[in-house]
């Protein structure tokens, strides 16, 4: 029934899962064959410029990456999702790096985009290729092979309700809210938050959230699986110390077994069951017999 | 390793997806390369008559569908089927749609297939015509871009239950059941309600209630987050009142907008992650700078 | 947009779920075409000594599979792995079966691989070997037609923890515990474990039960949704009577009813939306008209 030519076909496909996924990770979705035009983007957005992402590499192996517009609500202006990029793509390079932490200056997580800049590129094909260099980059996050958090002061609304979905876990403070306020804007999200809504929380859930604009306090988080802890402290500092802490507990051990624990996960959740086995095995293969396995064989004591 | 052909191939499959999504939220699932008669299987239908199928379109835009066949509680006869059928191509075209509440009158929901039409068409070729039907149906409400409520009141049995799981949320009443019977008539569900059922509740929880002919209940409804809220009341008037108000916390706005919403929603349930991002930026470019967008950014006072 | 060449391909593609279904249980998921030398690494493995996997089809459609070397607290050896693959393929076969139990001798369940074999086969090419062949036998378990439960007493430490999630069910002993200890021996599960774990508990819990190397204990387990619940016996006669107990409120009835119950959501849970519908259809097609419906219809009444 299968004509002769698909069945190879197919078969090379699945076959060349590792040579995907590891393209993957490098490769953002969209290129110049989907229309989308880079350069043209980052030369616009250039122009609306404030604000800053900072990110600060820690020994321990966890960065610490900082929206930092506190006057806006760390609101993303052009120049700062240009930033954003650039960061990841420094984190897509960092060797021993394991975790990741995104916070906001000034007690609050992230409002969004900038309205200002917004306002100039409502035209729709500007719209269009912001989109596309927006989930290039989250994307590229979500695959970044580090444990990620995203600590939510404040209020995380919009934008900033999406790039929460980017990351692994999200732990909020007392007080803090995620709001997806996109239909109030006329709007969907669009930087691919509702497609990794709904695998955080079920598509009942997202559905609810994205169409009642509901207001998501820590407690109502924790019900839907959404974020894993409520914190303790809406102090800045200490509310990092404790998010470093909670952090800790997943990032012992080597860089490279921890990133291939990020990996492994991350084919399980993204692809079907048997690509996902398959890329399992092909990460599998980078961590038997490689010097942290042999360590440990070395460590235990044989049985007669 | 990829042959030079297949690449264009998959890359142009995944560059459609916008024309695909368009497409199969017209297409039905099966034609007549499937085998599937079509025309066959309405006249066989078409001989097993009795109950209705009626639809109220609200000016708030919620719709109100009505499964009528009380004296056999609401079993779907073969004319019900048709004219199920031709409801949904009515919901379809419902421009100033947001919503759809589908209940039973009698107090009761739906005890599954008229079993007198059944014995007609037990034969394998009726049957699996009949089951394609269905599926298009049901797969086709499920895409209908307006958020779905099943009301459940009474009993849903069978393929009742089954119809349940192609709404997005289901609310229901005091001392109602829905029930999963399959294996007691010597079947497993044909019309989606297994896979379906699946993405709702998880796989683990789907065999128990399908190998178990579990009752769920209002309160193990909730607890396997198979249904959102036990309504207070079982008078049908007072019912159906509860879940319009219940649904109107989703269906504030202008219907486009809404119905946006729930086209992200269904991408991310029904795709893979990268298709149903690309999907994604699809359904935000039908929103980002048309009209409600434009009026709302009007709204927002511009920051200096 | 798509050329003309694709459609039917594509079409074709899913059109032969049917066949593509049924070949896939049989088939495993890595032959010689993946660089995969199962007759090499069965020659390695019989070197590998030890223990039993034993199994026993009792009257009542219920298999009980007992891993034996309990000196080892059941670690697999190479010639446990060899006869699991036996015993899987005397199970696909079993026309009358319908559940199964998978228990470990001497009131523990499996702490994995026997750490001298791992020694022997830590080059690349014997792992990689040892990771297809055992894939190929835990997804043929995961997609056998009948009902399972891994019956957790004592200690599931990395492959055994792996084991259980090729399971439909986990029944857990007071003071037991499941733990994918793999970080610690510089690894990531292989077996496909990680990939399994994210469908059951979702890819949040996943990843922080493999990062963390977490303590699974019964109340966490249900608390998770990895457990369906903790049975009130350690001792193995009793804790086995109980899940004997517990399986056959899902196991009464005709063999084929049961077996299709768990073929459509095994569709469910590892295809696409789309695929397993059709897939759905393919298997109703199976018990539509089949003497166990056509039985059940003759018990029930005609209305007039």
């Amino acid at each position: 029934v299968f004509p002769e030519m698909a069945l190879p076909l197919w078969k090379n496909f699945l076959q060349t899962t590792k040579e995907r996924i590891l393209q993957q990770r490098r490769l953002s979705l969209y290129n110049g064959s989907h229309g989308y035009e880079e350069e043209l983007i980052k030369k616009k957005l250039q122009q609306f410029a404030g604000g800053s992402i900072n990110l600060c590499k820690e020994d321990n192996g966890i960065g610490i990456l900082t929206l930092n517009n506190p006057k806006l609500m760390n609101a993303f202006t052009g120049t700062m999702m240009l930033e954003l990029q650039e960061r990841i793509t420094e984190l897509e390079h960092w060797k021993d790096g394991k975790g990741l932490i995104i916070y906001g200056a000034g007690n609050t997580f992230c409002s969004g985009s900038d309205l200002n800049a917004v306002r100039e590129i409502s035209n729709s094909k500007d719209g269009m290729n912001m989109c596309m260099f927006m989930q290039n980059t989250l994307t590229r996050l979500m695959r970044l092979p580090l444990i990620s958090v995203a600590l939510v002061q404040g209020k995380a609304f919009g934008g900033g309700a999406e790039l929460t979905t980017a990351c692994d876990f999200r732990l909020m403070t007392p007080g803090s809210e995620i709001r997806f306020v996109h239909k109030h804007m006329g709007l969907v999200p669009g930087w691919g938050g509702a497609a990794r809504l709904v695998r955080i929380i079920g598509s009942g859930a997202a559905l609810q959230l994205l169409s009642g604009v509901v207001r998501v306090d820590p407690e109502k988080a924790l019900r839907l699986g959404f974020s894993e802890e409520t914190l303790s402290s809406s102090d800045e500092t200490r509310a990092l110390e404790e998010a470093r802490a909670w952090l800790s507990q997943y990032t012992e051990g080597p860089a490279s077994v921890i990133q291939a624990v990020k990996k492994v996960v991350t084919a399980g959740r993204e692809l079907p069951l048997e690509a996902a086995l398959r890329t399992e095995k092909d990460i599998f293969g980078t961590v038997w017999g490689a010097p942290a396995n042999l360590q440990a064989l070395v460590r235990r004591p044989k049985h007669k």
